[in-house]
């Protein structure tokens, strides 16, 4: 029997980005490979192979019609890990096409990297060590003036997905009450993983520590600012690991540059940023330049849940470790979360 | 009846710091309060108490001829957290009176602490922000090419005391193979904790973040030197929690200058250190002057600990949160871990 | 604007046995309900109010032409706990209708008592507890000749569902070596619970305890014979938790008459079981009337899974709760797996 | 240099019951032995061999002159896990003889045993068995009319040693919010081990299950009685795992029979158990003959524990896994806890 045919698209991602050695064999074991590495997938080509294909891994675009001719597509892997409007997702399902984008990835890099950047706010292990530098550090004690235990502190988490769960995974031996914002998912959800679901003033209100994970969508941009920010009590740490657009951002420096807030963020405006932007000298913000994510050894997990879920769907069964579009949803989100570059 | 009577001479602690409002409460009941708050308790006040004391907090001495005076002290509560070459450990065991200090009051602040270095080694969490404030950030991957997994990497730890096993359990999410070198401890004690006892070398050579809790002894001084420091493997990161002394320290900042190593240090052989110290420039190492374990939290600890401890005494009963001196040990310990001011 | 109309047909179960108090008034809450509460909602009746439907709790058939009626029709919860054939599952994946089951409602009252089961097999509870009723007890050591520790005993699972992945989760503090044979999973996934996967013989013979979660499937039925019975070593505990068909039961019987074994069973080929049935007498056997799952707490958590995700699905989001029918899977299961009732 | 000299006196052990080869094996590196196998070590070859011994394992009276003559002995090790009023702990204590016992050897196997008696009772699985063995089972939910979730229910602990302690990490995975009811200890370690430190009556009132783990000091005999029973609500689970001796068993077995309670006892108020005693007919009861602890592996784990101990303190070292003789607590110990044999 001929293997079946498998159209590989990932730009902006590669494949050997996101695959290693081991993932690669898997891949090429199951089935004849058509691969566009560096540029897009040319429209003719798409349009010869696309009969034939059983599937594709990358964000080529899926309109109505391209779909109606796939008559062998059994899946769609987004490889980009971000669910994307150019494809037809309600077509998809009405012909059982699986749509699919491995959303957890980025998520142990992510949240490693933000329970570091938590402990070294409430700790001020990047301030101090500048002091050191700078020929101002204090020793002991004196040098912990403005710092705080992260254990039991207090922690909200804004947004409820693979990061935010990864997260509070990784802190449950500091024993924080943890609470959790996120209008889309059920309480009970929300209290299997040891969290109180709670409102967002609440939640602002009684954090001493806050990590912001919540995509943008259509309906959230900018949902922080002054009166939510005003809410939290001073000398809360504040994450910014998702997106800028979820904040007011001007006015989120100007809480961090009064004192008011402390805070890291791994994501601006627009990136990269200026020479000049002044966001660059702010004392009380931690600075990563949307670095959370992107690791190597989460862009090989792209390619280690795709095979996997690829071996399935060729065998008859469901996908298990990629996460399926939902239409509804596909639609709102905006643009893709922190660390998924 | 009367109260017992209580010695207080915790130089260079005071009362006030290590004991919040309510410990302080517990401790006025408990008996009447003998206070010696801003110096040492002048040695005609120890000699005039001490027949009818039932209990001291403090670093007083207690040669032999004290002891001896001191018929109704059941207890001596070094608060220091650290046991001193002034009491005669000997004859305090011989006539049943119990010293303690509650050594592990210090440990959530300094492991928490250490894992937050961790974590920022790992990930590059301070060189980047500073980075980014020189105007020489790089994004997403390319801003991580000499960064690493925290999770799952091997982490090896040397000594394992307190501070050694709360670090050990923060660390639990991560899922690292951890490996313990303790000579003090015996294997199944290190295996009950999920670790592997591991010889030192062999510590050094497989670890890819290798944390130091280890006291100075009289046996350990510098014993990680050139030949250690060579055993690990090119990008390490090396943590030293407990005190400068275990390591050879200028080959140590060798080894972080020359980029073989990335480090952080909460010790120095001199501290303060001089402002013209070339420590302070040393691109690879993270630089904290002594104050992973100097927090407000860590020190009402020292309190709660104390006071628990000496209301079960009181009743007849064994303390169960301080540690008791053990003679033999006492002797071989130079000086205080880290954190302990 | 009006109430959407929620039909509910959940015979064999009732409304009132899947609802506690509060869980029935947020469904009142959701919509207008028609219940047929004591038999199944009459054709008549599901035909007329069908194209006003905008949620179905039930087991009422679903062809092609009725799916086709109901336009406003977004979800179908099936609160058996079991997809049946009665639902023509492409289409409604064609028209975008959720097609959910609460699956995991059973999964905390059954992996309780398969914890339980496990430790009485591997300590010999019951059987201790008959003997000593018959006064043939055994104090002390002379009591434990067959017993063995679960503690630290090699565990393997058999199916690797909601029910598995609970059980694995409650023993986690034994730290039992555990090996899963679920040939519908990717390696990773089982590996991200901390199991070994493993292939079906090599998990027999390197067991202590093997517990069977699987569920029948058109292709699995009597796949533990005597070949496989043979491969696990003796004084293997054994506990059949899912359904009676996946072994060959009557070789299952002889295993543990000869003492070979020891087991547990919840589940038998015909229920309920003969007076006569010679299985009531076989000592080595521990027996359960297909007990384990059926808890009021469990039912309770149908009602509970049910409604959190309806209420998410009327907000136009996706459901988190339930389990969504994967048309391939759902063909493939015959019967619904223990504790469902 | 000559090998230091061991005494092994293990009676009513022995040398092969409590060690493995390994550990026999290490023992025997460790210095020149002379054992007492069969009998207790007679006076005349004890007071021969005292003036050389290092190491005394064994239960052998240490009465104050012949701890004077014994000037090498560094350690005497109970190997029955009990400290016994034949030793002279104080002129020990004086001289610096570490007296030590493994207590916590049964931990483990006691823990497990208990938790698999709780799940039982909350379940009715040997109760179910024995209904199925006499034709009266009931299938299903009718079948558990009397069985409550052991996941979550409120459970309370009396005695928190190193059984309670081990069986409260046990159950972790369980939720239950845990009461701990131990006068000899602070209410920070309870807090602690995620416990909440209460006083008897309010652990007796709230708690759906009760691990009686306290041993009998001169003190507490006989100190749960009718008033205490009378406090636990109908169909409270009690677990009697220590002595009988703590409670009033005339009134406890009253309270099971009445079907008030329900309850598993690994205790007897005289063992053997009479061939007549009613005990063996109650039917809420759940009989385990003293072997809850009585396993080949925990026998091994005390050999493990001694020698690794003797290892440390023949090195200057002081022991770490036994436990230290408190003379103040030995004195009010009356008899050994459940498991010890």
């Amino acid at each position: 029997m001929e293997k079946p045919l498998i159209l590989v698209d990932p730009l902006p991602r590669t494949l050997d980005s996101i695959c290693d050695h081991e993932t690669r064999s898997r891949l090429e074991q199951l089935g004849r490979l058509v691969i566009s590495e560096d540029a897009a997938m040319p429209d003719d080509l798409v349009d010869r192979h696309l009969p034939e294909a059983t599937l594709l891994l990358g964000q080529t675009a899926m309109p109505r019609d391209r779909i109606a001719r796939a008559s062998r597509l059994k899946a769609i892997f987004n490889v980009e890990t971000n669910f994307l409007p150019n494809v037809d997702y309600a077509e998809c399902h009405a012909r059982g096409i699986w749509v699919l984008s491995p959303t957890s990835s980025f998520a142990e890099a992510v949240a490693e990297s933000a329970l570091g950047m938590a402990i070294d706010l409430a700790r001020g292990i990047t301030v101090a060590d500048r002091a050191f530098r700078n020929g101002e550090e204090k020793f002991g004690l004196a040098g912990n003036e403005r710092s705080f235990m992260f254990t039991r502190a207090p922690v909200g988490i804004i947004g409820f997905g693979d990061l935010g769960r990864k997260l509070r995974a990784l802190i449950a031996p500091f024993r924080n009450p943890v609470s959790v914002y996120d209008p889309w998912l059920p309480d009970d959800l929300i209290r299997s993983h040891d969290c109180s679901p709670i409102g967002l003033d609440d939640l602002l209100r009684s954090s001493r520590v806050v990590f912001m994970f919540a995509s943008v969508t259509t309906e959230n941009q900018g949902f922080i600012g002054k009166r939510e920010f005003e809410l939290m009590r001073p000398g809360t740490a504040f994450l910014l690991m998702s997106r800028a657009a979820v904040v007011d951002f001007p006015e989120f420096l100007r809480q961090v540059e009064s004192g008011r807030l402390i805070a890291a963020t791994d994501v601006f405006p627009k990136e990269p940023v200026d020479a000049g932007d002044p966001v660059r000298h702010v004392e009380g913000l931690l600075l990563s330049a949307h670095r959370t994510g992107g690791m190597v050894e989460a862009l090989h997990q792209i390619g280690r849940m795709v095979v996997a879920d690829a071996e399935l769907i060729l065998r008859g069964l469901p996908p298990q470790l990629c996460r399926r579009a939902d239409p509804s949803v596909a639609s709102r989100l905006r643009s893709m979360p922190a660390g998924t570059r």
